[in-house]
């Protein structure tokens, strides 16, 4: 056993508070992990919150990690002390299902689990996650970090960056297609950057006006209002994908339009119920609406030799675990249009 | 102008009773047919009770034909009289936009002209469908009938047999795929044909049981009544796709756990309010609800030869006029699990 510290939340709508725990000795597949990074997502409010799920308290949230090997269990063949690596939203799946043996790890039959508030299959103890110095995960869920990523930056990749780049690249985005991306915080801006990498032409729907310049800075070709109905009726059957990562309940229909005839939009952040919909908006011009999560261990590996080789990183305004409260709050403004990291190493 | 005689609905609610009107002469690109064959179309309920959009009556519905050329227009190649041509669900597009260009008329942008109840460009009058002995129609929106084809049961591949095609074409039905048709009436029966033909593994859910027997008759390699909870869960992301011809709101959430990674529910019944989804049911496996509106021209005369290669042709029930109003209570009590096709040249 180690003692990990943490910032943790002790019931629903408690600020994170210090906390200190112990981890589980690394069993014989297990690597140990100091963690220097730890992004913030906006999943890490809605979990701790209760927003999709019973969760037991103390929830220590994050699941957007990098970190050094510190000790590796004897059958550990792919790391040693002192790599660097990463992980993600998921640290374990049954690996015998369907989903599990086609490389769809996050769709797994029994259900993944997750990096925080998940039953561990390793000791029975509830998950917990990066917003802590230390962590024990079984070598398979465990990344290596190429080596020409900045890992100051690099954190958002293992849920943001995914959770974009999968659907990004099941629709086929390159060159010749236009993507939108929905709604600009951490995934969008993720997102924007990375359909740029792959050779889209890209557009961003926001409904706040003032990010437009963060938009273009990210490489946006083009940014429409939602609000501004001259905006949105100007991109009428415009788009082959919209990448959706609203993270709140809302209405599809005037996105809908602004879909080619085959078009697709794809739903990211609301793992919740959403409203009704229009037969016909989806019947006149054949349409989808399609929902994507995360991505699976290969196509993680994959993603991350992308940013590495295509120098896609997020944007990170490196915090400490002191001001992680005031990032949850800046980030429920929809102030934000790029992603917190917390410095873990500089945290305690 | 010459006189055609026709069943007409007077209202929302009124039987359909005879009607006579005159059809316009041919301008010059147009083909004058006498209809020998009209199917009735689950829709031609919904537009006649107003569910869809306002409706001017007298409307006359109908809008699968089979019938014989009569006369035709100066500038027309493509057809003599004496030959043996078919109408389906619209009558002209504007022929100028992306969709038009494309081979997608019946998503054109400025909307179709349908069969009947539609603004007719050429005339300005209100277009009257196939529950009709004549009809007039531009060239373009005409089919030859290829000569393998039985017309005595050809007229619903205008509109049931493109609508079913066209979905399982897009999403790759063929071997080694396995599809579900929801609901087995007009639509639903001829999917179950076509989908085989087409070489997939073919099932069918449905909330009748008692249609079992006729879901396999028309090649189905199972059924799933919707009501058994059992049968339902042992359809566990079964399908790679499911198209739902279900023409009232329902619910989806049952069916999106059938459906596997990947996997995609198209809807073509239900051109109307759907209810809401959870979000959650689509990300977790990367699952689309999707829409589909009959076929383009070309897609439909391509699903024609197939139909004649296949000789895949729908049950059909030949009625006379008299007995339209019949046929549309049996319609609306589920019971039918094939299509009525009135025999035009029979009745007047």
């Amino acid at each position: 056993m180690a003692k990990a510290k943490s910032y943790a939340a002790e019931s629903k709508d408690a600020p994170l508070k210090y906390y200190e725990f112990e981890r589980r000795e690394p069993t014989e597949n297990d690597v140990e992990i100091k963690i220097l990074y730890s992004g913030i997502c906006h999943s890490d409010i809605h979990n701790v919150r209760g927003d999709w799920d019973d969760v037991e308290y103390p929830c220590i949230p994050g699941h957007e990690i990098i970190g050094k090997v510190t000790r590796i269990g004897k059958s550990v063949k792919s790391f040693k002390p002192g790599d660097t690596v990463g992980v993600g939203v998921m640290v374990n799946s049954c690996g015998t299902c369907n989903a599990c043996k086609t490389n769809y790890e996050q769709y797994c039959e029994e259900g993944m689990t997750l990096t925080y508030s998940s039953e561990d299959p390793i000791d029975g103890t509830d998950t917990k996650g990066g917003y802590s110095d230390l962590i024990v995960v079984t070598e398979k869920f465990v990344f290596a970090m190429p080596e020409k990523l900045d890992i100051t930056k690099a954190a958002p990749l293992l849920c943001a960056g995914i959770t974009m780049y999968s659907p990004l690249v099941h629709w086929q985005t390159g060159p010749g297609k236009k993507v939108a991306i929905l709604g600009l915080g951490g995934l969008g801006h993720m997102g924007v950057k990375l359909a740029k990498a792959m050779g889209a032409e890209v557009w961003v729907f926001t409904s706040s006006p003032e990010k437009s310049e963060d938009a273009k800075s990210y490489g946006a070709d083009g940014v429409i209002v939602s609000s501004n109905e001259e905006e949105m009726e100007s991109a009428y059957r415009k788009f082959d994908l919209i990448v959706d990562t609203i993270p709140v309940k809302h209405e599809l229909e005037d996105y809908l339009k602004t879909l080619k005839i085959n078009g697709t939009i794809c739903i990211v952040g609301q793992i919740n119920p959403m409203p009704g919909f229009h037969g016909g908006d989806l019947i006149g011009g054949r349409k989808s609406i399609a929902g994507s999560g995360i991505g699976g261990l290969k196509e993680t590996r994959d993603m991350l030799e992308f940013c590495a080789e295509h120098n896609v990183l997020p944007d990170v305004e490196e915090i400490t675990m002191e001001e992680v409260n005031d990032a949850w709050d800046n980030m429920l403004n929809k102030s934000m249009s790029h992603r917190y990291v917390i410095s873990v190493k500089d945290s305690f």
